[in-house]
């Protein structure tokens, strides 16, 4: 599996002229997800061409406004143009009624179903389960109720050994158990250990998107060994006092976590307007994790 | 007077890449003003230079979102930049408490006081005055209720006819109430007409600006002579039935509004984002009202 990730905003709090608030559009093999919607993201989905059509579900984070403003224009604008098909939305409390009550106020009456899912931003727990892969909640330390998402393929089958398979004389029959990881029986009563029948599979894929938050060493069993994490890194470190009381990372706070948390790629955003070049942020994180990126708005990228 | 008018959106429901929704800076004389707040005004704020904490205050029209999902945003960054001055807003029943459930959840306390008035959008009243103007709402026909908003210069002086100021003796001190109209006195007790003594002043300037709305000729008395008239003109005129049915104007029904009220400008916008180039709405328009121009985003004109 492999996700295939568009930053459509990566500032913070106000927009700028360079720099669009929180969303990004995630394409897991040809399902398409959004997480967050700060104002203006239909604009930018119509200028990187992605269609809003294509949305399976909406994953907001919590309730600052440079992470929903651009939900209700998103929504109008899909019941405009026809969609039909049910859209879920996962939020904490308190954006629901917000949206119903600002449709009941236009007297719009939704052409599609808008299924909504109040995330609990204290608990890690599955939010979402495809026949590929799950979303998970990743409880996140802000100044009001948040949640990460990690989007993680579920394990793969464990990979048979051939030569076992035939020195057992294993039937075809009972190989599906053994992928799974079950014991094997042979016909004279002797169990054979599933570790001595099979390999490591290949690795689960796994995207985890931790935006905003203060580090949180709480979070670490849960996006660990995680393929990318993107998270937020709204100050250079001169700044760890202005992070500290907004509830925000600086550049080395974030690659901290990484490092912690023995993720293979680091993606930073979420930057504040103050920086128009965001270099010293990446430089910094580098010196700690040296595989990070900065991200901008437009930019792409592959979780594989 | 003068009102230099900054266009920032003229699109209609859905944004496109080449129109944002509705919203209008107003400067009248170094006091500014915003009609409408679409989604993405802020961001058109910054790039035609505008400066958000200028704002006194904010007319919103309706609660369609293309007229007002800017405003959260457009609230908030004037809070996180540090506005203290308290911001007026005038808008339709229903919007303040959307506002107010906003602020909640995302727990923000505005460092400055939003004074909310809501406008009865069935009548026509004064909803703001100044020295130099005053304000005043339009009832408008559309599927929920709107209001579109006149500003309008306060009458002038009348122009004392200095031959006759002399022929009658007319004292320095009588002469400020014959210039608000009245009649003289002379010391011979002879009563002098103040259509005698005067003559008209210099017209006062007016703006009205009319979206969204079917036509309605019972506006026409509120608007009646209007130095400029920004009406909407939705659809092409082959679509009237697709603008009755929306309750929108065709490019003709907005040029029959200006001539009906015989007002000296119009410029129409709020356009269908079916139509990329809007030519022939203007040609049809100008067929009937030949002082018609269309607008565009960043289009700027004085009303004088």
């Amino acid at each position: 599996m492999s996700i295939h990730v568009t930053v459509l905003g990566c500032g913070s709090a106000t927009p700028t002229s360079f720099r669009n608030p929180s969303s990004q559009w995630l394409d897991i093999q040809g399902e398409h997800y959004l997480i967050d919607c700060g104002e203006g993201t239909q604009t930018q989905l119509l200028k990187f061409k992605l269609r809003m059509s294509k949305l399976k579900a909406i994953f907001i984070s919590h309730l600052h406004g440079d992470h929903f403003f651009g939900l209700p224009g998103l929504i109008s604008s899909m019941h405009l143009m026809g969609r039909k098909e049910k859209l879920q939305i996962y939020g904490p409390e308190g954006l629901f009624p917000i949206l119903d009550s600002i449709f009941h106020c236009s007297q719009t009456e939704l052409r599609f179903h808008l299924e909504y899912f109040v995330v609990d931003t204290f608990k890690s727990y599955v939010l979402l389960e495809t026949p590929k892969f799950e979303v998970i909640s990743i409880p996140l330390k802000h100044r009001i109720p948040c949640s990460g998402f990690l989007f993680r393929e579920k394990p793969k089958p464990r990979n048979l050994r051939p030569e076992l398979m035939k020195f057992y004389n294993v039937p075809i029959y009972a190989r599906k158990k053994i992928k799974q990881g079950n014991d094997f029986t042979s016909s004279s009563g002797e169990v054979i250990q599933n570790s001595k029948l099979t390999l490591d599979p290949a690795r689960s894929v796994s995207y985890a998107y931790c935006s905003d938050t203060a580090p949180d060493e709480s979070i670490i069993p849960i996006i660990d060994s995680a393929t990318a994490l993107y998270h937020e890194a709204t100050f250079e470190d001169n700044l760890i006092d202005r992070a500290e009381q907004t509830f925000h990372s600086t550049a080395s706070q974030a690659a901290s976590q990484a490092k912690l948390a023995n993720v293979e790629k680091l993606y930073l955003g979420h930057f504040s307007s103050r920086y128009r070049d965001t270099k010293t942020i990446e430089n910094q994180a580098c010196a700690i994790f040296p595989n990070t990126s900065n991200v901008h708005d437009g930019f792409t990228f592959d979780v594989m």
